[in-house]
């Protein structure tokens, strides 16, 4: 559906880091969006659940919809893989067949799977994500050495990592939000080892391919965890369609206004009235190009 | 091969309780030990890897040969998730067919994953680990409703969690034991929301179905965390077969000296000349007797 253009050798190469080629896929669509994929089989619409025999199966039909609704307007898709490993192997079956099609879509595919172990581990988990995803979501709390395997992996093969800095579940604050010794919070010590991890790996654009994962928060710790990661792409989740999100993501925006990628699931994927819609992709496309047109606008 | 007798409905509420039922499992074998499962196939048996057509394979008649290996010997084992999902949806299936033939040989079964996320997606995590596994690894850094679905469908099944708190990974100081305003550690304050999401899950025997991960680390370290979490099991892995493993294991028990599930992996199923041997079963067979008789001879 988009093509990737051939080019010269040169070229080639430069496009190769993660963080270019999804700044380029961002200005082909006009939006720096990403649209996660949250399955969750109550919410499907009844066309679909009602023509098809198993769970998985309904799922499978779902996504390909979704995924043809969504390709004109957003050039980034994040899979939650909790919602196919509920269903064991023929969830991961069918998550790996609906990564290939966004692929196959031109679409930037971040794995949402929030992974990581100790090294040797991590190296499994990596090899796992990346085979199939541009990108994976990994977890800090191990340190450093636990997300080193995914960086190196995604550095070889023009791949992405973004590492879950600040979420903005309440209970997020709990760890998060502590002040350590020396004033600044736990957040601002995992967005330097994050921009650490990342410093190595800055592409021609001025981004890393080791991103952050930065819920809403409060616009004063928003602009603190910037100046820690001048290079880090934020993958904003949980924006959404709603009203009240400009201010977070103008303070988390970079100094050329730029390394937000804003991500809404359920607001997008469940419109109001696709549930019972014949025409229930309509409603997707549309909720899709809405929330890409607002993003734009604040961009 | 260790069939779970009959009881009378009084005890069977009461023998329910996860940590209930992994003290009556250790008390049977006379030893606090866990074998965890991380199959990487260059380390299996050449004779395994000689015989099976694909590595998925090799790696079920293996993880097989293991569990007959050492059930005789250990209550609990521990599967490391990463090393199936490396290979997808056949990984995934071969995972869960080892776990159902480790609970058929009466073994309590941990699946070490490390999953956390948002509460409405961890439900999808804790659903699938608990299908299938006694008991699931957890990620704090989210905080504690990123958790709290995995605790609660864990005491209605009778099941367990264990909250990664100290990790003995180089990089695992990076951020768990930065000191906060007050004095104490991040690992500290992970301990302290651990042993709060277990409070009201306390079972006949005075330990909550909710434990922690606790890598071997410095016994003033350890002393710490052990008055943090009174109640919680300690599950310590990394310890393995070799020497100096006492004074870490002593500093980490209770005041009823109990409170330790000691972990032990590759020192157990890849024993010293197993790759090459006809009867490499009966390597890892004499490796885990050994590795329990030593954790019984400090408890």
């Amino acid at each position: 559906m988009f093509p990737r253009r051939l080019r010269g050798p040169v070229t080639i190469i430069a496009m190769n880091h993660f963080a270019d080629r999804l700044l380029e896929a961002v200005e082909k669509k006009g939006a720096a969006v990403c649209v996660g994929i949250d399955p969750v089989y109550q919410r499907l619409p009844a066309a679909v659940r009602g023509a098809q025999t198993s769970a998985v199966d309904a799922i499978g039909v779902w996504g390909r919809g979704i995924l043809k609704a969504i390709a004109p307007h957003t050039p980034v898709v994040k899979f939650q893989s909790a919602c196919f490993e509920r269903y064991h192997q023929q969830g991961v079956a069918c998550l790996n067949d609906l990564m290939r099609h966004a692929t196959d879509a031109g679409l930037i595919v971040i794995l949402d799977a929030k992974r990581a172990d100790i090294g040797v581990t991590s190296e499994h988990y990596a090899a796992a994500a990346l085979e199939v995803a541009d990108a994976v979501t990994v977890n800090p709390y191990m340190g450093p050495d636990s997300l080193q395997p995914f960086v190196d992996l995604a550095a070889a093969q023009g791949k992405g990592v973004f590492v879950l800095v600040r979420t903005s579940n309440p209970g997020g604050d709990r760890l998060q939000s502590l002040r350590l010794e020396g004033g600044h919070t736990l957040a601002e010590e995992a967005a330097a080892m994050t921009a650490e991890l990342g410093a190595e790996h800055v592409g021609s654009r001025g981004y890393s391919l080791v991103g952050a994962v930065v819920g809403a928060t409060k616009p004063t710790d928003m602009a603190a965890l910037r100046r820690k990661m001048p290079r880090q792409i934020f993958l904003m989740p949980g924006v959404g369609a709603q009203g009240g999100a400009a201010e977070d993501i103008e303070a988390a925006l970079d100094e050329h206004d730029g390394g937000v990628l804003v991500s809404a699931s359920r607001s997008v994927i469940y419109p109001a009235g696709a549930i019972e819609a014949k025409d229930w992709a309509g409603h997707v496309g549309r909720a899709a190009e809405a929330f890409c047109h607002q993003i734009a606008a604040i961009g």
